[in-house]
């Protein structure tokens, strides 16, 4: 299919078919330009990137499972550049089309994969989360889309950001689709069903009213699907507090992952991203100590709130996506907020499946459900349910 | 003639006659992409500075100077992205070539302006100072190279980066025809020779012992034409800490200056020259207080050490170009000692003039002259003396 969402990186579309007889058959899918596929160079979404790092020779982990289990690679996708980007404008490569509000941005970092998958192109595609690079543009495109428990989805050949906080995860449309890809990329069929529901009350009171009265009916869905509902505060120190945790230790490693490069390379990079770098490469060790023992305090709330057979709600992002092109005072106060309901992730290492299903002035938003770690299967379970029950 | 040694900025060479029978009729001369030629973007050494800013509807002041006396524009020059580089490395446009010592950088922000000229590709160049883009290139290409007077050349239609400190200036390879040019540019004839020559010993002891070696016949040189020599220290506060006065006050400036276009457009640019801007964005306002005041302490010394009839000579730069590609971490002690020996020059707003004619294992290596405010032509006439009596 012709790239109608400039979802694709430049240059020819590389395209690999999957192995004959696999589960996933017949399903075609995209990689966004963080994995590896061997003999084609990962552009990282930086024009000076390849130029520095060899032409892997081995596919991606995700790449090489998916190929395996018989998908078909169809490309390439955009990211925001070496991930460092939560909108999915790329200085280098463009802003891909989020066809389901042609004004607004796809989201990102994980934008082409989510464009292409949203506009038809494919049936599922990789992206990595670090600090909400799948959450977000599945919220924004009104795609399935799931950030797995940190740890458990192998990340060789992924190109790194911030080790202790990086996933990899996926997009579908609908959630067999999902559930297919799922299973593959988990090794592990949805499993049962929770029986509790927490409502995230500071989560939702964060979101524009707007959001929240448009999650609702989701809310009451997937409530008579669980059962039991209570409504609890998830970040009791605050939902800002654990963002600035997160925006403190995910830059430093950041830094630490780039600075070989770009104190070797000095590469060509959009300003923004600079400027986000540099926060992690001087952040004072004082503030540094503290989030980690945030960490640790937001690792402990999730246990506690999340036992066996629980899982929790939210808005994944507190607004449906802005519109293409604002500048840089206004984006500031955008990133921060959709910081605010996505850095439990990259804090704590549950998983999280952000659920279509909801608009606000015909533009998506999505339903995060959050769960104990390791309990991927069961979310995955939740969200053939909320189709089944649509 | 082509452009063999990547001095020009890509695309068709922009080409205007000179006004027919002027003082500088016969010479060809090139203008470094901070300057306005009217019809033609200023690209400012970034791919993304003329998309923000709109074509220039007039020429530049001291473009129409040169053509109403005669010069020929041959074309526009690489610079540093917006004059933020003291090497001549272009992370697009790539690096001029030093003729004098090819596998050495040019030295910048006026790189192609000091390469062209150097490879003869036209008779004198169009550069800006503000930390040392002309002194420095000068030095490294063994040309002649005038940093005038803060304010004396007007400025109209030249990329600003520091207000405070910025200048406009130019190169030649021969005295006479950089007398003739200056005469044109300054208003005025080269003036009495000066009388009283301070050998900077601080300076010198600064620069590496074989640039301070190779500089020597020229200062014995110097002070036979000047008569009267002594040595004393320039900054007894330290070169160091008035180079920390004016790396603490430029990049303010620059920040100002660059701000509303940056978070407007987020535009691509070369890593280092976004972790510079920085560095003013965040300068703390006690830093900047102080920085005032040691500037206003040098302008002091400056008028003590210089009085009318009297000027000083140091080496331009502590060591000839330095080799290509050199990665980060080296780098910045080369940028910061190239810092030590030019930051008078924004501080003080004093003239300053380097002079070719010394080399070390090959490459050139200038010394300079400066002298009290206003007394460009005197500096003219030495260098004119420099020659005759070489």
């Amino acid at each position: 299919m012709d790239d109608v969402v400039n979802a694709f990186v430049p240059g020819p579309r590389v395209r690999i078919p999957g192995r004959a007889g696999g589960p996933l058959s017949g399903l075609s899918f995209a990689a966004k330009d963080l994995f590896d596929v061997a003999g084609v160079p990962t552009g990282g979404g930086n024009h000076d990137w390849a130029k520095f790092n060899p032409v892997p020779e081995r596919h991606g982990w995700a790449v090489q499972t998916l190929l395996d289990a018989g998908a078909e690679l169809v490309g390439k996708t955009i990211t925001d550049e070496v991930s460092l980007g939560i909108l999915g404008e790329n200085a280098f490569d463009g802003t891909p089309t989020n066809t389901a509000a042609p004004d607004r941005v796809p989201g990102g970092s994980s934008s082409g994969s989510a464009a292409a998958v949203a506009a038809g192109i494919c049936d599922t595609a990789l992206g990595t989360d670090t600090g909400g690079s799948v959450r977000v543009p599945a919220s924004f495109c009104g795609l399935y889309g799931i950030r797995p428990t940190h740890g458990r989805v192998d990340t060789t050949g992924m190109l790194p950001q911030a080790p202790s906080s990086d996933t990899t995860g996926w997009f579908a449309r609908d959630a067999q689709t999902f559930a297919k890809v799922s299973t593959v990329m988990l090794g592990e069929a949805p499993g049962a069903l929770p029986t509790r529901l927490i409502v995230a009350v500071d989560a939702f009171g964060f979101a524009d009213p707007e959001v929240a009265e448009a999650l609702k009916p989701m809310v009451e869905r997937l409530g008579r699907i669980v059962g039991d509902v209570r409504e609890e505060i998830m970040a009791p120190q605050g939902l800002s507090v654990w963002a600035r945790a997160q925006r403190t230790l995910q830059p430093v490693e950041a830094w630490a992952t780039f600075q070989p490069w770009v104190e070797s390379a000095n590469p060509r990079m959009a300003f923004s991203v600079v400027a986000a770098l540099l926060t992690g490469a001087q952040m004072p060790a004082a503030d540094r100590a503290w989030a980690a023992m945030m960490r640790l305090e937001a690792r402990g709330r999730l246990r506690h709130l999340l036992p066996p057979g629980t899982i929790l709600c939210l808005p994944t992002t507190p607004f449906p996506a802005p519109l293409r092109g604002l500048s840089s005072p206004v984006l500031q106060v955008v990133k921060d907020r959709i910081s605010c309901l996505c850095a439990q992730g990259g804090l704590t290492g549950s998983p999280q499946v952000s659920l279509p299903g909801a608009t606000v002035n015909g533009a998506p938003v999505g339903l995060s459900i959050i769960g104990g770690r390791g309990t991927d299967a069961a979310l995955i379970a939740v969200a053939q349910a909320m189709e089944a029950a649509a």
